[in-house]
C-alpha cells in the first residue's frame, strides 16, 4: 500500500455465527489444506514443488531445518480469521508467538498475494513456488523463523516471550484494530508472557483496539510437555479468569480421523464468530461511554502438535507429540522409508485440486482472503512506518534552563525534559506514549502529569490514593521491565513514538529484548517495503551513582556496553551533562528514526552548565571542548587534558579543574566533555565517529587524558582503541565496589573523585610528578577527610557538596546548592 | 551454628489451629512492636535509641533512605512465624520478595539474637541498638534492602521477582524444610514472579520442602496502586486456584482503630495454623507414598501499607497509601511538625514495655523465637556453605575420548560430558541438579536420562508422549531462563550443587538476575560468617556459531561480556575446544567454590584434538603453546602466531594453519589456544591473569598475532589492553551479521573462516604481503567459491566441511567425518 493511507475503521460489526455452509468450508480446508502443503514444502523441498513427479532424493534440501509442530494450527486460525476480517470488515493483525511456525506465516502471506508484491521474484506460480521453498531457510534465503522479512509481522519469531505485550503495545490508540495473538504454550512458560496477561488491565476498551490472545495448547515442547498443556481444564479455566479473561475452549482430538474437518472447520467458525460478536459487544458498548474493564475473551485453542502430519514414524508417536515439534522426518532425504512417508504426507493435501497447472491457487480459494490492506500480511499497522506521522514537538529551546554563567543555577536535569515532555504529549495526544515501571515520578518527569494521567484500567480507590490514575492516559506504568519494552516496541512497531523511563539498573533486565529489537531494526534497514519507524528511546535516570540508598544492588552501568556490541547504524548513546544538553538531546532522539537512542541523564539537582546556544552547539557536535572551562591559552598546546562524559563525571572533573586551576595556575588544561559516546569511535566504525584527525584535535596525539566516565571504563578504551593517543589514556569510571554510601563516597570509592582527578592528572604528566608531591598528598590527605566525615555524619563534606563552579561564586551561594542537593535520595 | 551440624528432621505436625490465649497474643503483639520499633528506628534515628530523652533533629539521620511500607507487614509474619516454628519445631527460612523492606528483617534477627551472634558489637543493650539504628542505610554501614549481609537471608532485596524460584530452589531435596515466602504485590507484576508459580508443577511433595507463598498485598507500589490488589478478590482467588494453588485470605482494614491488634493477632494464628496443619496433612500422604501433586495453600496477605505508621501526614492519606511506601516524613529533620509526627509514631510501640533499663528485650517476649537454628535468621539452610558436602565426582579421565593423534576422532563435546554428568548424578543423588529450559537433551547431554528423570508433577499422559518425565528426577526444565537461574540460585545458596544449560543467545535473560547473583558472591567474600557455597556453573551451548538454521535470532555472543564486568574474584570463562578439554574443565568448575563459571562449548560433531593428558595439562595452564599444530623449531623464533579461543575458531585456524603450511613450507607458525579467558588479563586484574613476561613467552612481545575468537572481539583487546604487543593483535570474531547461513558460510561472514585467517597472516606479516599476493587471491576466490557452493546446494563445500587435521588423514576418513558432520541443525 501507499504510504499515508489506512485501512478503512472498522464497525465492530457482529455476524451469524450459525453453521457455515459448505461452500465456506470447502474454502476454508482448501486454503488450510494450500497452507500446511506450502508449509511441508518450505521445510522439505529444493525443487519439484508441485510434486509433477514423484519425489526424489535430489528434491529434499540437505539440510532440514524448521519448525513444523506449531504450523498447522497458525495456519488454521490464519483461513478462519480471513473468512471473519472478510465478513466483518475487521482490520486485523496477527502476532505469532510461536515465531518458529515461520513457514505458515510466509505461506499464508503467499497464498493472499502480499508475499509475491513484495517479493516480486516469488510469483504465483509452479516457479514461484520453487523459489519460494527453496529460500525458506537456506543459506542466503529467509530465516525459519517469523521475521523482518515476512510481511504482516511486528514480531520476531526467536526469542519467545513477548507476543502479548507487541500485542497490546500495538493496540494502544489504534481504537478500530484487531490484535490476534498466538500465544505459544511453550512461550506461555516465560517470564515476560505470564505477567503480560495482565496488560488487559493496562487499556481502554473505547480508545484502544481489541487483543484477542489465542492460547495455542498444542501441548509439546522441543522435548517435554508443556506446563499449561498438563494442568485440568477447569485449573485453565481459572487461570484465564485470574488473569481477567473469559476464556473459551476449543478442542481437537489427538487421533487424526475422530472428526471430519469439516466439522472441526464449522465449530471452530462458530466459536469464533461467538468470540467476535462478544467483542463487537463490549466495544460497541465502550463505544457508547461505558470505559469499565471489560472480561475481554480469549481462546484456548487446543490442537495436536504437528496436527495432519504423520501420526507415526518408525513406530513411535509424532503428530501430537514433542517428535513433531521441528522436522519430523529429518533424514527423509537418505532414508527410502522416510521419502515415502514424507511423499505420502504432501499427497494428503491433495496439491492438484488446489492449484492450477501453472501452480497458482485456485480462484474460489484464493478468494477467502480479504481485499488489499484488511489481508493480514498487508495490514498497513504492521509496516509502521507507513502510518507514522512525525511528531509535533514544541521548541525545546523554550524549555531552558538559565546560564548566566556556568554553573550559576542548579537543576534536576530530568525535571526540566519532563516539562518539555509535558507539551510533548499535549500536541501529540494519540501517538505518543511514556512507559516505565512505576518511575516516572521517581524520575523526576512528574510534570507531564499536569498534561495527562497514568492509563490504569483496575479498580479505583478514589482521589485520597489514586494519583493520576485515570481510564485514559499518556503514561502506562508496570512494574514490568518486560512489559514496559514489549508494549514499547509494538507501540513503535506499529508506527508511533514513545520512551521508556527506567532505573539505569534495572535495564539489564530487557537485555535480551534490546538484542532483539536492535536487530529488526538493522535487518529492516536492509528490506526495501518496511519503511522506517521511529526510535527506541530510553531515559535511564536514577543512575548508578546515585543509588545511594539502594545499598550495593541497584548498580550495573553495563547496558551501554551491552548496547555498544550491537550494529553502529542502530545504536546511538548519549550522556547529557546537564538540563540543557539533555533537552537538546532528546529532542534530537524523538525526531530520529530506526535507532535505539540510550540517554542516561541524572534526576538530582546539579548544576546547569551551558546555555541553550550552547548547548544546541555541544550536541551537535557531540563532544567538544569547554573552552571556559580550560586553562589553555590560544594557539598554545595544553599540558594535560580533562574529559568527562556523564553528569557526576562532570560535575568532579570540573570540581578537579578548580583545584588544579587554584594550585597550578600555569597548569594549562583542556576540558573536554563528550554528550554522543559515539563520537569516540572511528568514522570507520561508526556513522557518528570522528575521524582521526578531529579526534586529535580536540584530545591531542600526544597529551595525557584523564577522562572520567560514567560507565565501566573499558569502553572508552575499547571505543577509542585505534586512536592516536590511546596510550595517554587514563580513565576513571565505574568499579564493582558499590556498598553502602553516599553521593561523593561513591565517586571517592571509584576513584572518580575531584581529588582523585588531581592526583591523577599529578601522576600522569611527567612534568608534575616531583614538583607536586605535597599537593598531591594534600589531595590524598582531604579525601580521606571527606571519607571520615561521611562515615561520622552520613552526609557528604559540605565544602564539596555545596561546591561551585568559580567564575558562578557570585551568581549562586553555597546554601541554595545546598538546598537542592539535600533533596537527594531515590524514591524507589 | 557449628559447619556440619544440621537442624532436626521435622514432623511437619498438626497444632490446634483453637483462639490464642493472652499470653500468646501479648507476646506475638510485644514482638511486633518491638520489630516495628526497631525498623523505624533504623529508618530515622542516629542516636536516642530508647528515646530516653525527647526526639531532638540531631537524633535523625541527615539522609533519610530506606522502606517503611512493606516492614511492618514482614514483621507481623516473622512473629507469627515464629510462634508456629516453636509449636511445631519446624525448620523454617523466610523468602523476603519485597527485600526492601530490610530493616524488618534485620530487627527480627536482632530480636532472636542471632544478628549480635554474628555481629558481636551489634549488642542486645541500648549501646546496642544505637549502632543497629545507626549503620543501617548509612555510609559504611548495612544497604537498606536484605542482603547477604542480613542472617538468615538466601535473597538479595534488589532486583524484584526471583523470591518464589529462590523459594523453591531451596525446597527441592530438603524433604523437612518449610520455606515462608513473601510475595511483593509489585514484585508480583513482574514476569519472573509471575511465572515462578507454576513452580508447583516441578516439585515432589514427598522428596522436597514445602514452599509456602504468602501474597503481601498492601496494596501500593512507589507512586501506584499494584495490580492484584486492585482486581476483585474473585479473580485474585481464581488466578490462585489457576496456579495450582488453594488459597486462603486474611484481610485488615485500612482504618487504624477498626480492629483490635489482639483479635487482628488471634485471626491470623488460626489461619496460620490452618494452613500449616493442610500443609502436614498433604505432606503426611506424601510421606505415605502419595505424589500426585497436591493443591498446596497459600496465604493473601492484604494489610495497609505502611500498616502501624501515620495514617495521615500533612493532611495527606500515608498509612494505607504510596505514600508510605519509602520514607514518610522524610524531612523530619528539619521540619519541627513532622519531628513531633515521628516522636509519636515511635511512642506509639510503647517501647518502655519491650525493652528492659538497659535495652534488652524482655524475657517473655524475647520468648517467642524457637531454639538455636530453628530461629529463621539462623537456620543453616540460609547460610548454604555450613551444609554444603563435597560432590562425589567420577573420575573425568575414564570418560575422554580417545585421540590417537589430533583430529583423529570427532565427538560430539557435550555428549561426551553427558556421560560424565549421569555418574556425578548416580553418585549424587541428593545434592547435584541440571536446570534447563527444555534443552537438556537438545543440547546433547540425553544420556543423563540413562540415571535419572525430568521432574515433573503436571499430568502424565503415558510413555508413548512422556519420555523421561517422572515425579522425581535430578533435572528440571521448563521454558524460562529466569525459572532455571532461580531455582539453581536457590539451590546453590542453601548448600547444594548444580549447573544450567542453555542455548547462548538466551542466557542473556537472566543478565541481571546473574548480576545480583555475582554481587552476592563478591559480598559473601567478606563476611566472615558466610561459609563458601558451590560455584553457578553455566553451560552454553548450541553456540552462535552453530544456529544455522535459527536465522539471525539466536545469535550474540555477549554474555560472556556481560559476565567480564563483574569482579574478578568471582567471574570464571572457559572456552573449551574439545571433548576431552570440556570435561577436564568441568570437573574443575563443579569442584570450585563461590564462582560463576561461565562454559560455552560446542554440541555439534566436531574434531578431538587433545588426548586425556593432554587435556588436563592444557586445562591447567589455561592457554598455552599447541606444539603438534605449529610449525616453529625449537629455539627459533616464530614468524607469526595463530591463536584461538572457541571450538569453532580452533577448527577453523587449524584448517588455516594447514592451507599455511602446504602453501608456506617455510613459514614458522606459532599455534595458540586458549581455554581460560581470563588468562589473557593482566595478573594484577584478575586471579587467573598471566604476568606480563609469561604473556610474552607465548604470545611473542612483538609477532603478529592472529586471534580467532568465539565472541564479540572487543574482549580480546579489552583483556589484553595493557600487553606489550597489543598492537600486534588481530582479532577475528562475531559479528552482528548474521543471516540464514550453514555452518561454515556463518564463519565466513565473519571473516573467521581458514581461507580468511590465512589472508589476514598474509596481510599483517610484512614479509609475506608483497610475495603472496597469488596465494592470496587464491584464497579469496576459494572463498567465492565455498559461498557460492553454499548458495547453491544448501549445505558447505565437501573440502571443507570434511576437512581434517593433516596427521590425522590416516586415522580418520572424510567419510566419517561427513556422517557425522551431517547430523547437523539444532534441535529447538
Amino acid at each position: 500500500m501507499t504510504p499515508g493511507t489506512t485501512e478503512p475503521p472498522t464497525a465492530w460489526r457482529s455476524t451469524d455465527p450459525g453453521p457455515l455452509n459448505d461452500e465456506s468450508v470447502a474454502q476454508l480446508d482448501g486454503w488450510w489444506r494450500a497452507a500446511n502443503y506450502l508449509s511441508v514444502g518450505q521445510i522439505y523441498l529444493l525443487s519439484n514443488p508441485l510434486l509433477r513427479t514423484p519425489l526424489s532424493r535430489d528434491d529434499v534440501k540437505p539440510r532440514l531445518l524448521g519448525h513444523w509442530g506449531t504450523t498447522p494450527g497458525l495456519n488454521f486460525l490464519y483461513a478462519h480469521l480471513n473468512r471473519a476480517i472478510k465478513t466483518r470488515e475487521q482490520s486485523t493483525i496477527y502476532v505469532t508467538g510461536p515465531g518458529h511456525g515461520g513457514p505458515g506465516l510466509v505461506a499464508n502471506a503467499y497464498l493472499d498475494g502480499t508475499y509475491s508484491e513484495v517479493y516480486p521474484d516469488i510469483t504465483r506460480d509452479a516457479e514461484g513456488m520453487r523459489r519460494l521453498f527453496r529460500q525458506f531457510s537456506f543459506p542466503g534465503g529467509i530465516p525459519s523463523h517469523v521475521a523482518p522479512e515476512t510481511p504482516g509481522s511486528i514480531h520476531e519469531g526467536g526469542e519467545l516471550g513477548y507476543s502479548l505485550s507487541h500485542a497490546y503495545g500495538a493496540a494502544f490508540d489504534n481504537p478500530d484494530l484487531l490484535v490476534a495473538a498466538v500465544v505459544g504454550d511453550g512461550e506461555a512458560e516465560t517470564g515476560a508472557l505470564a505477567t503480560s496477561w495482565h496488560s488487559n488491565k493496562f487499556t481502554n476498551p473505547a480508545q484502544d483496539g481489541v487483543v484477542l490472545p489465542i492460547l495455542h495448547l498444542n501441548g509439546y515442547k522441543i522435548a517435554n510437555p508443556t506446563v499449561l498443556a498438563r494442568i485440568p481444564e477447569s485449573e485453565l479455566r481459572s487461570l484465564m479468569i485470574g488473569y481477567g479473561h473469559d476464556p473459551y475452549f476449543f478442542e481437537v482430538a489427538d487421533e487424526p480421523d475422530a472428526e471430519d474437518p469439516a466439522d472441526v472447520h464449522r465449530r471452530f467458525a462458530t466459536l469464533l464468530d461467538t468470540v467476535l460478536n462478544a467483542i463487537a459487544e463490549i466495544k460497541q458498548k465502550a463505544l457508547a461511554g461505558d470505559d469499565e474493564r471489560p472480561r475481554w475473551p480469549m481462546i484456548v485453542f487446543r490442537t495436536p502438535k504437528g496436527w495432519t502430519g504423520p501420526a507415526y514414524i518408525d513406530g513411535k508417536k509424532t503428530t501430537g507429540s514433542w517428535r513433531a515439534h521441528q522436522v519430523p522426518l529429518a533424514n527423509a532425504r537418505d532414508t527410502p522409508e522416510h521419502l515415502e512417508v514424507l511423499a505420502e504426507w504432501l499427497a494428503s493435501y491433495r496439491a492438484e485440486e488446489l492449484f492450477d497447472q501453472n501452480g497458482t491457487l485456485h480462484a474460489d480459494i484464493a478468494a477467502l482472503a480479504p481485499p488489499g490492506t484488511l489481508r493480514m500480511s498487508d495490514n498497513p499497522h504492521t509496516n509502521g512506518g507507513l502510518v507514522l506521522r512525525d511528531l509535533r514537538l514544541p521548541d525545546f529551546r523554550e524549555y531552558g534552563v538559565d546560564v548566566p554563567v556556568p554553573g550559576a543555577t542548579v537543576a534536576e536535569a530530568t525535571k526540566v525534559l519532563g516539562a518539555w515532555l509535558t507539551d510533548v504529549i499535549r500536541l501529540n495526544p494519540d501517538n505518543f506514549r511514556i512507559f516505565g515501571p512505576d518511575e516516572t515520578a521517581s524520575n523526576r518527569l512528574q510534570s507531564v502529569f499536569d498534561a495527562t494521567d497514568k492509563q490504569w484500567n483496575a479498580e479505583f480507590f478514589g482521589p485520597e490514593v489514586d494519583e493520576h490514575l485515570a481510564r485514559v492516559g499518556r503514561v502506562v506504568e508496570m512494574l514490568s521491565e518486560h512489559q514496559c519494552q514489549g508494549w514499547l516496541e509494538g507501540y513503535l512497531l506499529t508506527g508511533r513514538h514513545g520512551l521508556f523511563n527506567c532505573y539505569e539498573a534495572f535495564i539489564h533486565i530487557i537485555d535480551s529484548m534490546f538484542n532483539q529489537h536492535a536487530k529488526w531494526l538493522k535487518v529492516t534497514d536492509h528490506i526495501p517495503w518496511r519503511r522506517p519507524i521511529a526510535s527506541l528511546n530510553y531515559l535511564l535516570s536514577s543512575h548508578v551513582w546515585r543509588q545511594d540508598h539502594n545499598g550495593f544492588s541497584h548498580q550495573d552501568p553495563g547496558f551501554i556496553d551491552h548496547v555498544v556490541n550491537k550494529r553502529a547504524e542502530v545504536v546511538r548513546v548519549y550522556l547529557p551533562p546537564d538540563a540543557n544538553t539533555l533537552l537538546s538531546t532528546y529532542d534530537h532522539c524523538l525526531r530520529s528514526r530506526q535507532y535505539v537512542n540510550v540517554v542516561v541523564a541524572g534526576k538530582q539537582p546539579a548544576p546547569n552548565y551551558l546555555s541553550m546556544e550552547e548547548a544546541v552547539a555541544h550536541c551537535t557536535r557531540g563532544l567538544g571542548i569547554w573552552e571556559w572551562a580550560g586553562t589553555e591559552k590560544l594557539g598554545e598546546e595544553p599540558d594535560v587534558v580533562v574529559a568527562t562524559c556523564g553528569d557526576v563525571p562532570t560535575l568532579e572533573g570540573l570540581a578537579a579543574v578548580d583545584l588544579l586551576k587554584q594550585n597550578l595556575p600555569d597548569l594549562k588544561i583542556r576540558f573536554v566533555n563528550v554528550v554522543d559516546l559515539m563520537r569516540l569511535q572511528d568514522e570507520k566504525e561508526h556513522p557518528h565517529g570522528l575521524s582521526d584527525q578531529a579526534f586529535d584535535a580536540i584530545f591531542t596525539p600526544d597529551k595525557q587524558v584523564i577522562f572520567a566516565y560514567h560507565g565501566y571504563p573499558w569502553l572508552i578504551h575499547r571505543l577509542t582503541y585505534r586512536r592516536t593517543g590511546n596510550e595517554n589514556l587514563h580513565v576513571r569510571g565505574y568499579k564493582e565496589e558499590g556498598t553502602t554510601t553516599t553521593p561523593f563516597d561513591m565517586v571517592m570509592l571509584n576513584d572518580l573523585d575531584r581529588f582523585h582527578l588531581v592526583i591523577d592528572v599529578i601522576d600522569r604528566v611527567p612534568s608534575l610528578q616531583t614538583k607536586y608531591a605535597t599537593l598531591r598528598q594534600e589531595m590524598v590527605d582531604r579525601r580521606l577527610r571527606a571519607r571520615e566525615y561521611t562515615r561520622e555524619h552520613g552526609d557528604d563534606l559540605p565544602e564539596v557538596r555545596d561546591w561551585v563552579w568559580p567564575d558562578a561564586r557570585g551568581a549562586i551561594s553555597s546554601s541554595e546548592v545546598a538546598a537542592t542537593a539535600a533533596t537527594g535520595g531515590d524514591n524507589e
